[in-house]
């Protein structure tokens, strides 16, 4: 781990991929207790949205406005793939290929395994690191649908929710209760015929929540031109400061640290409870079984 | 409880209302202890899909088709909304509204509350009241994607997955690993003029995989004109009839059996797992609170 250590804290991305592996493998404690006191610098921003919608399109637009202004950049794609294939498609990456070659741009896929969570307790891992290497932006986009982008609200500084036009997400976005959780909204697709609809709704929408604080900025960009990705990108500095004016930034950064240590603590219990339930009698109702679990885990109610 | 048992046992829709209310509010262990031994004898089928893929049509014509068959039927209905406002829009269940008033058929909408599992384990609960209150067959109907549709396989005999033309549906299927829980394939709108299309990739996909036993079935359907819906129905027969020979029905309890018990006994942990969190010190990395942590809980790693 020390070799690791040193070519990591050398700038090297191969140590910075051997050390997310290391965390996906569930070996990453040690390099996260040696790793962060380095932390807490990064600008971190979540970007979720439905299948479709051109989030790796508007990663890649980010990506390359980070890069005109010199910064550099961490991309964590989370894949809700398979909990039983663990296979990670690569297709959406294929949009950030004309940054594979950049050193100052490191993406990494990872898959969300189905666990508890739903977002890979990996990926908060995979934050830090890049965040601890030095990076000035870390984006984590993932496709969202109920439980992941709960968890990017949770992990990242700054939640952009993106929409498509024609797709009826605007409802769907109000059930799935992201809008309680977008910081930036983003209509992508804005040439659409129904962009405007789309904009005009989720404008309703946003006048019956009720926002103390920060009020979420609205965007309609057409990322595939690079059309709203300048403004997109002001708007995360916007957020950024208002975080910081407001000391938001404190209590956010808490929640996240809160929101990883019971991602870390709930994988261990789970693995014991398996265990627990494996071996037990089965006797009886799920109540009463589970009663038992919690007994051969010392649990006291 | 004696006096919502005995109205339970006497058939009244009112009791089992109360029960399943009971399980929400985290009451429900007296009562599935009670009944659970009533258990067994539904079939229960989960369906699941996209949003938009008229799932809630689908469900209303096997409902139909059942009460055609003087079947009793419960409905679960799990919505994916809000885990800040704990709402449910009540929208799909106008769709079903036509057997509102028909005594042998029960609909429940249940939030899924972002909590751990996706599912509420409310839902468990709902099935089993369900079940022990004489329903020949309960549906679980939920929105799929990513996590739910998992859930719903560990907790239905049979799951359906329902897919719709032209939507990119069926790359994104095998994106969450959904090709993997169906035991029936329905491919719904068939009269849109991309369903044969959707129909060979899904054929073409399912080649890939290597069933052992039950080869899903794949079946077009045209639900708000009815079409095909007598066809799903013989198929759940089908599964059902492949389930009591093989022996698998047997396996299959016992998974939604453990499944349950974790979703039980991770609840009450994840509550004293908030609790030791909340009152930590904060000191250190994630992985140094977490041990603190377990400690607190009284769980020896």
């Amino acid at each position: 781990m020390n070799e690791l250590l040193r070519e990591f804290n050398e700038g090297k991305p191969r140590a910075l991929a051997r050390a997310i592996s290391q965390c996906e493998s569930g070996e990453g404690a040690p390099l996260i207790a040696a790793l962060y006191a380095r932390t807490g610098n990064a600008v971190t921003v979540g970007l979720t949205g439905p299948p479709g919608v051109g989030k790796s399109t508007l990663s890649a637009g980010l990506v390359r406005k980070a890069r005109a202004l010199a910064k550099r950049v961490g991309v964590v794609s989370v894949d809700p793939s398979s909990p039983f294939s663990h296979g990670a498609l690569l297709g959406d990456r294929i949009r950030l290929s004309e940054h594979f070659t950049d050193p100052n741009v490191f993406i990494r896929s990872m898959a969300s395994r189905g666990h508890i969570g739903g977002l890979a307790g990996a990926t908060a891992d995979a934050v830090l690191l890049m965040d601890a290497f030095g990076f000035d932006l870390v984006l984590i986009e993932t496709v969202g649908a109920g439980q992941n982008e709960v968890e990017i609200a949770e992990l990242a500084q700054t939640t952009i929710v993106a929409l498509q036009p024609g797709s009826g997400d605007s409802v769907q976005a109000l059930k799935a209760g992201i809008m309680e959780i977008a910081d930036i909204f983003v209509v992508n697709k804005a040439d659409h015929p129904m962009a405007q609809q789309l904009y005009r709704e989720i404008r309703s929408m946003m006048q019956i929540l009720e926002y103390s604080g920060w009020v979420p900025e609205l965007l309609m960009t057409q990322a595939i031109e690079g059309v709203g990705v300048g403004e997109l990108w002001n708007a995360i500095q916007r957020h950024a400061a208002y975080l910081n004016e407001s000391g938001e930034i404190g209590r956010r950064r808490k929640e996240a640290f809160a929101h990883q240590v019971r991602q870390i603590a709930a994988g261990r219990i789970g693995g014991l409870l398996d265990r627990a339930i494996a071996t037990d009698s089965g006797d009886g109702d799920p109540y009463a079984a589970a009663a038992r679990a919690l007994q051969t885990l010392g649990v006291a109610e």
